[in-house]
């Protein structure tokens, strides 16, 4: 039976499954950072939320826990209990965490999660070495987890590697792109794709390896995570010019400021016509734009079709990634919560 | 028979030793580089000296492979043959880099082997990333060693993340003494451990484990590691203040330029008298000092004991880690190799 989401997403039902990952990963991920040496984890912590500034315990929004989510529903997928993937389900999200600190300060991003970035508020060293502690204790945790076997352990620690080259050139291009007048749609669309969806569909993989699945279902849940992660970073780059500032906890037009040549943008400029003559003309030009000019930019890149053409591609992928989990046969237990999520995803910026 | 060096050092012996470590491992360097993507791969084979800034190849100074160095000889100290212990050489070496990488842009400091550094070649984000890459890449090649059980390869990576862990503290402490007035000798010995002798620790230690050393063999050789390490920092802290730039590529007094709190600074501002007073007040103060200030404060901390107070604590270092070399009771072989390579790392300043 074909998975479909049309009449089916359950808001209600998703945030109890984001209730119980948090609650199954929350005091492993506590354990994990408990280790790191004193001088570290007071930012860390705050990069959590889990302290303010002055090490004060906090009650901050952690993230949404996307991806240790999928991790744990695709264990449960191929027929494990989620307990076979919490470790890599950890695992998972100090690499996301990881990147966010990192990726902060290369992109100047001031604010996360509605507060200073760890950079904005503890300094670039800080920020840098918080983002090294992280990527090392991800690492640690995955070759630690108990009950996997040596070989699934190695397993694991090499794809996660081979995923943190891919977020890397992700980056790269993403930072070489701000300084080119020449970015195709294809060559965004694959960087959306790299910054995004390999940690997506690795985090379905691990979950779907360390829950003993077949290689025809793990090959299945890894194009599913894969497709979400592309239709995850359109509707990012959407919400990065037209999302709600109190939603998103980033400043409006964050990406347009940011001189950004997110897919919205690139789609514009690559369509022809008027607005995006018009469009290529402010936005490509050295000058830092003022607040009216960024909101013309904005309006532009829409008259010019970017939005139309970011929404309609964020379901593309939407389409692709059921149409895998199909193919997965997932257990019936996660089946309609996976195929809910991947709506969640990717209608973020509704 | 304890280890001695007193009449033996052999500094040509020595050079002959490292160009076999190079052509050991260079390969293997290469090869995992060759892994990294396009995006990335220049900017990383420009900071090992194999390209110029335009990606055209060059003979840059890598480095003295100290490390690989101690990891191979630790295998063969434990009687194995240096092969079992490649790809720890290498993971340690890219470790290693990934450390510089992301110090250098901490730190501040423009230059690394004679060259402009990465952050201030390609940018911030470019040597954020590399060194990023670098430590994916270590774990990787760790991950994947031929020829390794994967119980030792699991042990092999954790090893490495609790040390990175070390590494990250040692870094923090460091910046964190720059903003303190009221650093201890005890501290400033702790952190030079920290920053830099967990990793000659670990060079030594997956030598010896990946060469299947006994515990007691591979405990002795760890300390071995540990004191090297010290003793590596300090002679490091001597040369960042009286290091001839030619050599040490970097510009003179270079660690009072960035303000450190360096081994024999906090030796000096602890001793006491006349002359650790007036560098009280002259180095602790707000504003910035000009060149001739520079050249007094190295006096002053030279007149207040902190330099000769370095370079004896640099022999007792050796002096340890020949008594736990002996401990250890490594193959005839390398016996004299490694109590000659204690020799040149704690004497480079002569």
């Amino acid at each position: 039976m074909p998975v479909s989401t049309d009449q089916s997403v359950r808001p209600a039902e998703l945030d109890t499954v984001f209730a119980w990952v948090q609650d199954s990963i929350a005091p492993r991920m506590r354990a994990a950072v408990e280790r790191l040496p004193a001088s570290i984890r007071g930012v860390v912590g705050y990069h959590f939320g889990w302290f303010d500034e002055s090490g004060r315990p906090a009650n901050g929004a952690a993230g949404k826990l996307l991806r240790p989510a999928l991790t744990l529903l695709c264990a449960q997928a191929v027929g494990a209990g989620a307990d076979s993937a919490v470790g890599a389900a950890v695992a998972i999200e100090l690499v996301h965490n990881f990147s966010l600190l990192h990726d902060d300060v290369m992109d100047g991003d001031a604010t996360r999660r509605h507060r200073p970035a760890v950079w904005s508020m503890y300094g670039v060293p800080a920020a840098i070495l918080a983002g090294d502690a992280l990527l090392a204790l991800a690492v640690e945790v995955l070759a630690e987890a108990p009950g996997t076997a040596p070989p699934a352990v190695t397993g694991s620690v090499s794809t996660v590697c081979a995923v943190l080259r891919e977020l890397i050139d992700g980056q790269c291009r993403d930072i070489a792109f701000e300084g080119r007048d020449d970015v195709t749609v294809e060559e965004c669309l694959a960087m959306a794709g790299g910054k995004t969806a390999p940690l997506l569909r690795c985090a379905c993989e691990l979950g779907a390896v360390h829950g003993g699945g077949t290689p025809a279902r793990v090959a299945a849940l890894k194009r599913f995570g894969w497709h979400l992660g592309v239709g995850f970073q359109l509707v990012d780059d959407l919400l990065g010019i037209w999302g709600d500032p109190r939603l998103t906890g980033k400043p409006a037009l964050a990406d347009l400021r940011a001189g950004k040549k997110s897919a919205p943008v690139v789609a514009a400029l690559a369509a022809g016509g008027q607005a995006s003559r018009y469009l290529a003309e402010l936005y490509l030009r050295p000058d830092p734009l003022d607040e009216d000019e960024l909101v013309t930019v904005a309006r532009l890149v829409e008259q010019a079709g970017g939005r139309d053409w970011a929404r309609a591609e964020a379901d593309r992928q939407a389409q692709a990634a059921l149409t895998h989990l199909s193919t997965a046969d997932p257990h019936p237990s996660v089946r309609h919560t996976l195929a809910d999520l991947t709506y969640l995803v990717t209608h973020r910026d509704h």
